[in-house]
Formats: structure tokens, sequence, C-alpha cells
């Protein structure tokens, strides 16, 4: 038999309920006094309280205990039962150009903050080129010194080090800069965002053994893609923090993100983050490439364009419950999603269950990381009726995250309006019948 | 032409040397006014330096910007290039038991601190077995209030938490307990450790919705393999930080690592984090399994067998370079490795470069985390000759990594001798050839 209900619902009425429409304290059910609540607070949790009986009917031996397994293997790979969770692919142009596009990483199917090498997300001009690492070479030139080749086998031998941090497309949740509200996955919506372990040089260290030359205070980075991708970063943010990144997530990088090499931006545009690296030219100014005039740039109401909007700004999406999950009824859920900021670190992350009209401060996940994704949670009570979620991030430099309406005034809107940077709070519309939409408020 | 290695050479000298044989100050390399010393640490780096018609040549088109490349994918695999990065599987019974034996990290040839998913070890008794997530079942039985049972999407909604760290198989390094070093890659050797993010429901939540007996102590974890693997473990661990683990690096865990879920029990023998968990039982005491009789105790001198050495102890190993890899001539390498302590947070790593006469820090890669691999660095500069490189890491709990003699000295040598908890320093001997190999010190 389950559990009573209207024992539980008795003791959740003591829980500590921190804003409207169910979202309680994260402190009642996790610190030691407040343990009794978790089961109390489970009220919709399905735990099933068994009899003696039934207990030994469950000890009974599962057929996986009855055949030797697998075999050890060389290379793992998920299970067969989870073949669904895959990244999105959109081919704006099909197969006319069926390297150009994104594959997005399926969010609403993840939980913690690292992303797996083979969900990490795809953003690609003309398609992933196959590069031989015994041919390819890096030159660095331009205002410098002395013009540096560099081979893979060479950079191998430098000093590394690791930096744990997001990547996100600019144009991440474009979707969300149309004037209707798209139904889709979570995923599909704001899945250009991904957090992983990159491994490499400090640009800085390359450069100083070309030796920069007074006058460069720019780079030009550019890919070894057939679409040429290429990006200008300033010096300064070169020497702070960027590297030549060689490892993800501990091994070697993955052809679609960049293999054997890629430039390592962290919070700034995700393709300022040029992937088959081979050539860096130091330059007085920007290039003023293609990919930084007739895409990348942010379009505003008086028609005009916006150049060199770098960092990505403070954003968070709820990913537990979102679009492309159901809800299994009322009773207890914990509410979870991830935030980041570009500009530093996530200070805090506020949560609403009422559409808005009252907020409650999530628990972050440490270790809360500079640039990185940080997993936020918040114990909620659905009881069953129509209710909207609301994620809130702020950063340490004092960023708020822009409500839609808000975002959406700073940009030209409309078919050919502005696609990049909408980093405007979601909300998740929850109906009675337990369907998920995408809202704007 | 190559860069003047004389030149090098001579500002080389004026590197701070922290030990004998050629240890640098990381400092030099890093900090701001130290910069112009990297290029001259180099020395043996080869960064080929170019007259501007040899940078044209560099710059011509490579085949790769010539053809489009291939499309998005829903699921990302490592380069080809790179297929020969795999774990290395060992069947002790061969195909008698081919799901018996392990699969090893190659340490050699990774990063950075996080295991990819496809590439964390294995260890399995009886192979992996196969398991349908929606009939699987998790039994809370014995010493409780009331016996419950959780179906895998009664789990997915239970508060979650996040744990990065290290799983060791207390197996991990048994080749260095025979009496003679053995030849082969450092992560053949070594590689029965990983570190990887958990998500999942802490074990506390479960066990207080159950309601623990005052007079239960213990657990009982089974895991729903033909081996029936089940381990015993005290029960203010298991309220302390063990969690019900359902995700790893972000997504669903993969079967070998205990699809649905496993039991995590940071810093502790890697068998005690029971895959395939179906079933929980509060008791009195340890059960006295299998597998915590026959196996997993540790022999002694005197030939009585240790029982529960819970926690993995303090250790390190250098990764780059070591067995496996190979010198590339003399000039710059940086030393490089991880360590981790099943005690706590790593306090210090010390690496030397002549066999341990003298000793230098190594740098510390932030975040530093309890009961997590911590990635050290330490440029070197090998002069060609003959050169025995250590490392020797120390918790905050004042455990300090032993030699290989005062570790062997603990427990029974020999066919029959003790496997378990080699925590003992690696010592690489470099030949003047540039070959690595294994040796005790």
């Amino acid at each position: 038999m389950r559990n009573g209900i209207a024992k539980r619902q008795e003791a959740l009425d003591q829980a500590d309920l921190v804003a409207g429409n169910g979202l309680m304290s994260r402190r009642a059910l996790l610190t030691a006094g407040g343990r009794m609540t978790v089961a109390a607070a489970a009220g919709g949790m399905s735990a099933l309280a068994v009899s003696r009986s039934a207990a030994a009917e469950a000890l009974s031996v599962p057929p996986s205990m009855t055949v030797p397994g697998a075999p050890m293997s060389g290379y793992g790979q998920p299970s067969p039962y989870e073949e669904a969770v895959q990244r999105g692919v959109l081919k704006p142009y099909g197969d006319l150009a069926p390297g150009t596009g994104v594959s997005m990483t399926p969010l609403q199917h993840l939980a913690g903050t690292i992303t797996p090498n083979g969900l990490h997300f795809e953003r690609h001009h003309n398609g992933v080129p196959s590069i031989d690492p015994e041919t390819h070479k890096l030159l660095v030139h331009g205002l410098v010194k002395q013009n540096l080749i560099f081979t893979v086998n060479d950079l191998l031998r430098y000093p590394m080090t690791s930096r744990t941090c997001f990547l996100e497309c600019s144009g991440n949740s474009f979707f969300n800069s149309f004037p209707k509200p798209m139904q889709m996955p979570c995923g599909m919506i704001h899945g250009l965002i991904s957090g992983t372990e990159w491994t490499g040089i400090p640009l800085a260290t390359l450069l100083d053994e070309a030796g920069v030359d007074p006058k460069g205070k720019w780079i030009l980075a550019e890919g070894a893609d057939s679409a040429g991708m290429s990006r200008s970063v300033p010096l300064d943010k070169v020497l702070d923090d960027c590297l030549l990144a060689l490892y993800q997530n501990g091994e070697r990088l993955r052809p679609e993100q960049g293999y054997p090499m890629r430039l390592l931006v962290p919070g700034w545009e995700g393709n300022m983050n040029v992937k088959w690296l081979h050539r860096i030219k130091v330059t007085e100014g920007p290039t003023e490439t293609k990919d930084e005039t007739s895409k990348y740039t942010d379009l505003q109401p008086d028609g005009i364009a916006r150049q060199f909007t770098f960092p990505m700004g403070v954003k968070s999406v709820i990913t537990h419950p979102s679009a492309g999950l159901a809800m299994q009824g009322p009773g207890f859920y914990e509410v979870s999603g991830l935030a980041w900021s570009g500009h530093g670190t996530i200070a805090k992350v506020e949560v609403s269950a009422d559409g808005g009209n009252s907020w409650a401060e999530a628990a972050l996940q440490e270790p809360v990381m500079s640039m990185m994704l940080v997993r936020f949670r918040l114990p909620w009570r659905w009881d069953g009726s129509l209710s909207r979620l609301m994620s809130r991030a702020v950063d340490d430099q004092g960023n708020v995250q822009p409500s839609h309406e808000a975002w959406a005034k700073q940009y030209a809107t409309g078919p050919a309006g502005n696609l990049y940077h909408c980093n405007a709070v979601q909300t998740w519309e929850i109906t009675a019948e337990g369907e998920i939409a995408n809202v704007y408020v």
C-alpha cells in the first residue's frame, strides 16, 4: 500500500515554506533536525511501503543475477536504455549544407554541472574537419618578434593548466527572441550551453615566446575548417586567461570540439573559442572578419548593429521540471537548474513558482566556480494547479538576469531581428494536466 | 632554423632551480615578471622560429579547408586518431570468465582531473548486467520502521546533490606489490583510479524515510549482478556522505558503472561503491559477505588478514613523463600527475628528479577538493642523464604517502601476499636513451 498521503500532508504543513505556491526551504530537508520532514514533504513522492512478504518478493532474484554479464570494454558507451538522450540537431539549410548548424545539449535529461563530451553542444559553419595531428601546425605571426610554428607534439611538452568553464553559443536561446514562445524541449531552446574541464597551454606562454610587439593589441584566431572561422580577441583577455586547449574532460579534444586544438576564451561568446585552430596573428586592431560583422553582432531597435558583445550575460534556466519532461501528478518535486555568467561568479539564484509574485533563494551546489555552470536546487510541493516556474540569477558583479520583456526591449525584434545574447528569464508554465510549456512573462 | 639552444640555455641558468637535477620553480614560468624565462626554459621545447617566407608557406591552405566537414551528430565520439587511447583490459580467467577482471584508465594519455565516462576504470566480478530501468527496484529493509521499495522514476523526483570525487579499486597498483617491478604503461599499473562528478540522492534521505531502528549500525548493500556483489558499510559513513548515484558527469550512469543506480562511498574502497544496487539492508553489524572476507582484506606478515581498511590511503603518481610514454630528447618537460586521499584533502605534493635526494613542492590545480583527484605540476629540465622521478603526497590529516619499502613492510609479500591498498611512492627511471621504467626505490 502507498504511504498515508494525508499523514504526510499534515507534517508538510509544518515544513518551512519560503515563497508562494509551495516553494520549501532546502534547510528543512537537509538539516539533521529537519530530516523527518523529508518523508512528510514527500507527499506525492511515491516510495512504496511494503509488508514483509512483499519485501521478500522484491528480494526474488532478478534476471540480471542469473546470467553472467558483458565483459569489460576499451571505451564505454551509454546504456541502450538511454539512447533517446542525444544532442538535438538543427540544420537550417538541410542537405544543402549538412555541416552548417547546431546540435544542442539535452539539458532536461542531465544533472550536475559537467557535460559529458559526447553531449557537449556543437556549432559549425561548414562541418567538422578531419585533421591529422601529425601534420597539423599552429602558426603565431603578425606583430611578433619571431614567427613561430608549433606541432602538436611540441605543444604537448609545454606547461599546462586546467579550467572548468562553460561554453555558450552567443545564439543560445535564440528561439526565445521570436515574437511568440516556441514549444520544444528545454534543451532545444537553451542547449547551446555546456560545461567541461579544459586543459591546455596559457596563450600568454606562446605569445611570450614569440615576443609581442608593443603595437600589438588584438589577435586574430583562425580555424582550419572549410568555413575559415575566424575571430578577433583583445590581447588583454588573451594574456589574462585564454588557453590553447588540447584536452576536454581529461581526454584529447573530440573532433567536433576542435581536435587537435582550439582556443578557449572563458566566459565569452562561444564562437570566439575558435576550433581547429591553426593560426594566431597579433594585430593592432580587430580584423573585422565575416564572423564578427555579418554575424555575431547585435541588432538594436534603431537598426544599428552593436559589435563586440564579448561576455555572455548572467543567465539561468530551470531544467527540472522543464519542457520535454512531464509532471507525474501533484506532490514533491525538486526544482533544479543551471546558472552561469560570463562576467564572473554566480552569487545568487532565486526561484518563483507563482509567475514572479514571490521568490525564494535556491541552494547552489559547491564548488561554485567563476564562468562555470552552477547547479541550483530548491524543494517544491506542486499542488496540481496551473503554476509558473521561473529562475533569476545574479552574479558577483551585480548583474541581474533580465525579464523577457526587459531583454527584448534592447534589441530589434521580428523575423530579421536580433538573435544573440538572449539571457532573459525563462518561464515554464505547468498546466493542471501536468504539461509544461514555454511562456513569456 | 631551430631557436638557438645555447642562448636559451644561458637564460635557463638564471631560472629558479628548486631541487636537484633540473626541477624548476613554477613561479618562474607563470608570474608576469618571470615570463621571459619561459622561452629560456624551453631549451629543448621545439617551437620552430621561421622566416617570413616559411610563415607564408605555413599559411597555405590545408586540405581540411578545401572540403566541407562532417555534419553534427547526436552523440559524439573520440577522434579516430586517438583510437589507441583505450582502457586496458585484464581478464585473469580469460574466456572462462570474460566478465571477471578489470579495465584500467590510461592515465599516461589523460590530462586534467575529470575522467571521461568512457575511460572510467571497471572492476567486475561477473560482468556487466543488462538492467531495464522500468523494472529495476531498490528495496530498503532490515532494521527499519517500514520496508520501502523505490523505482527509478520514484527516485528521480528526490532532492539530489552532486559530489566530484575519485573512485579507486582497493586493488589498484597491485602489480607494485609483486617482488620485482613489472614493466607496463602507467595506466596498467595505476589505472584503477578515476575521477568524475556524481549526482544522486543522499542515502540519509532514503533511510530517514524508512526510519532506522536504533539497533541499526551498519548497512548491507547488494548489487543485481550475477556475482551478487555485496559489502557492509558503517551507518555513520552512510549518513555522513554516501549517495545513491544516478548520474555521472551529467548523464545517467553507464552500464559498467552500475546503471541504473550505484552506491557512492566517497574516499573508501572502490568495491564498496556497489553497482547495480538493488538492496540496502540495515543491520546490527557487518554481514561478512564473501566480498569482504575471501577478498578485500589485507594479509599481514604474521599471516593474519586485517579486515575493513575502508579509506583509500594518500597517494600520488606522476603521469607525465611515465611508463608508456617516451622522452623526446633532453630539454624542458612538465612533470605532471595526480594525487588523492580517501582521508580528506591533498595538502601538498612533492616531486624529486634525483631519486629522492631532494624534493620540491609542485603546484596544485584549483579547485582542490576533498576525496577528489588533484592535478600537480612542476617544470623540469631534463639534462639527458639517468634520472629517477618520484612524487610524494601529504593530506590535510597529516598522512604521508609511504616509500615502497615502508609500504611493503606492512604486508605479507610473495605470490599469495597482499594485493590491496598499495599507495607506495612510484619511481619512474628515465634512461639516457629516453626510456621510462618502473623501479622500486
